[in-house]
């Protein structure tokens, strides 16, 4: 019966990453409710402050967001938490090369998952173009600006003023020029970004179901089987609970001595997690 | 029969934190219920004085809500009272050690689930920047003030006009430059927060997880035993009392003496808690 | 016998304060409503009359609805009206000090309840600010009105005209300025009301569970009984007082003696309330 199980781990962390492919109607929902929240946030919440922030504020806007949408995908993992208890368990254990191997695995495929977010706020703000406009006028590096302002009328203003730019100060032909410029190259960031992601998915999905030692059938299977056991623990489970808590209260309420009753010990517990 | 509730205390000690990730849900929701009583207070309610009063103002309503929805989060959560009542009751007996340190972790974890709500009040309200605006253009600390209006033209005219700045009066082009370099610093400062939001979430699961000497799937029967444990003292008390005091109305009424009746001594209630 | 409902009398006191946590809820809705009507009352109704009735008109409309709100509590609290009954049937007897000291609880207990809605109409009232602005205008206090007029331009006039302000009369930037200090004043208090009130709250309860005997779960359990006896107290009363009803009538139109009929004497109903 363990041996069930450890086959199971190995299938398990493998086609974890080809559950992408079921999922990825999942990932396109996450990804346009981003889209979509960062849109408003475009709108209602950014104003570029034309001063010495400007670079520090249009970063923030673009990452810290990002930041926390990747921290909040992991915290909403289920397997983050599988793994992280399953590691901190063997803690005292010598650790085997090929648990760390496939804790890696799954640690990876976790990554994947909560890499979506993240990149399509970065990806959907920077078709947008307004963060980016904003952090690379104010960057103070003379080269970038120098750059920026090169083959234009009025340069030595035009470097000058560069933070005025977005909020539609300074010399109208120049700041045209420079904020069209920026936003340009904002937006092919941004279908790169794209790009990256969809050839990314491919490839790792190309990976995962060529390295598996089994047929798209038999992984059908497996998944079949990998979701019943979850759902038959559970009911188990719940049914044990409820005849140990029962127990428990009546030998409370009406003084007699508790029943016998069989529990799994703690090292069953370890042996099937 | 007490040692399994002294192992059940010590479980529930731990997995309390772990259920943040359970309620994550729960948590939006006051978040976002949060956000939305945020804006409505800061459309609505909230008019800066533009005067001597401004700092106050600004923090009273940046702060004071929060404070209010801190405490209605100690005020609202069970867990609270249950420790209050167990802590109390010790109050004669020596405190060991050990069940400091168990009380001391259900504080920790109460005052993360209540910490959610304040934290969301303070980071939607420096997102929107209203209240950081109003309160810092009075703090009458002249080294602020002169750090606001550093490299402006009329900077003497600015500095002291800087608290009459939020009600659309001073010198146009100087006030604008001061309220959007305000707004962009209450965002940025908005955006840290989160990010520290989530990453202390983070860390307190990992930790919570980390010590908890159960498993993943074990945990989940704890939590179906604790759950179903709860519901059926619930019942069970019910159908006591019921008896009780029909047994004590009969004997009332009748004028017959009550007949026996176990039921458990105050000791017996003081172990189960 | 006796002894458990000496005990019960003083269970019930204790919990009593301590069952704001599970009407908290209540008081919520209870709050909201007040609020609610607040705001009709302050958009319909209040209509500030800019002479020497200014400070009168707002006091009452800011502290006369709350009194009234306060006396309501009472009035709709069952507790009130049994704590009551109790007292007048003991003028005769010798007050012993520990039926004083109940009493004086159970009093504490049902003006904390009775205090809730009057609270919530002051703190949005305040939080409104038309009353306190409206009473402000018009203390006719020397000292007040150089207080609030100071630093400004005309501050003459503004002394002068300070209670016209309200209706949108008087010199317009003296008047905007002073209008929104006041507003500004009124807010500040207002949440600082919430706050004392919040923290009031968390205090009493408290203390109300440290002093209680008993643990938490055993307080579910006495709950549940005080409810079912509640219950069962008005289902016998009735059917005892069918029976008795039944029985005089019978002998009335029957003409017989009527039967013996075995009913608590007023010594024992005493003992029991």
């Amino acid at each position: 019966h363990s041996c069930w199980h450890a086959q199971e781990f190995g299938v398990m962390s493998l086609f974890g990453v080809s559950e992408t492919v079921h999922t990825n109607l999942g990932f396109g929902l996450v990804a346009l409710l981003t889209a979509g929240g960062e849109q408003i946030f475009s709108t209602a919440v950014f104003k570029c402050p034309c001063n010495d922030l400007n670079f520090i504020y249009g970063m923030v806007f673009l990452l810290v967001p990002a930041l926390a949408l990747l921290l909040l995908g992991y915290i909403l993992n289920r397997k983050t938490w599988k793994l992280l208890t399953g590691l901190c368990q063997h803690r005292g254990k010598p650790l085997r090369c090929k648990k760390l191997v496939a804790a890696g695995m799954i640690l990876f495929q976790i990554s994947t998952t909560a890499l979506v977010a993240p990149s399509s706020w970065i990806a959907v703000a920077l078709l947008n173009g307004n963060y980016y406009e904003c952090a690379m006028t104010g960057t103070n590096v003379s080269i970038y600006n120098k750059h920026v302002c090169r083959e234009k009328n009025q340069e030595a203003q035009c470097e000058k003023e560069l933070h005025r730019f977005p909020c539609g100060k300074g010399p109208q032909a120049v700041r045209d020029d420079v904020l069209l410029s920026l936003r340009a190259e904002s937006q092919i960031l941004g279908w790169l970004l794209i790009t990256l992601m969809m050839v990314t998915n491919l490839l790792l999905t190309c990976v995962a179901r060529c390295s598996s030692p089994i047929s798209y059938l038999q992984l059908k299977f497996w998944k079949a089987y990998v979701h019943e056991e979850n759902n038959l623990i559970d009911s188990y489970a719940d049914k044990h609970a409820k005849a140990l808590a029962e127990r428990n209260l009546k030998s409370f309420f009406e003084k007699t001595p508790p029943e016998n009753f069989i529990t799994p010990s703690n090292r069953d517990w370890e042996k099937i997690s």
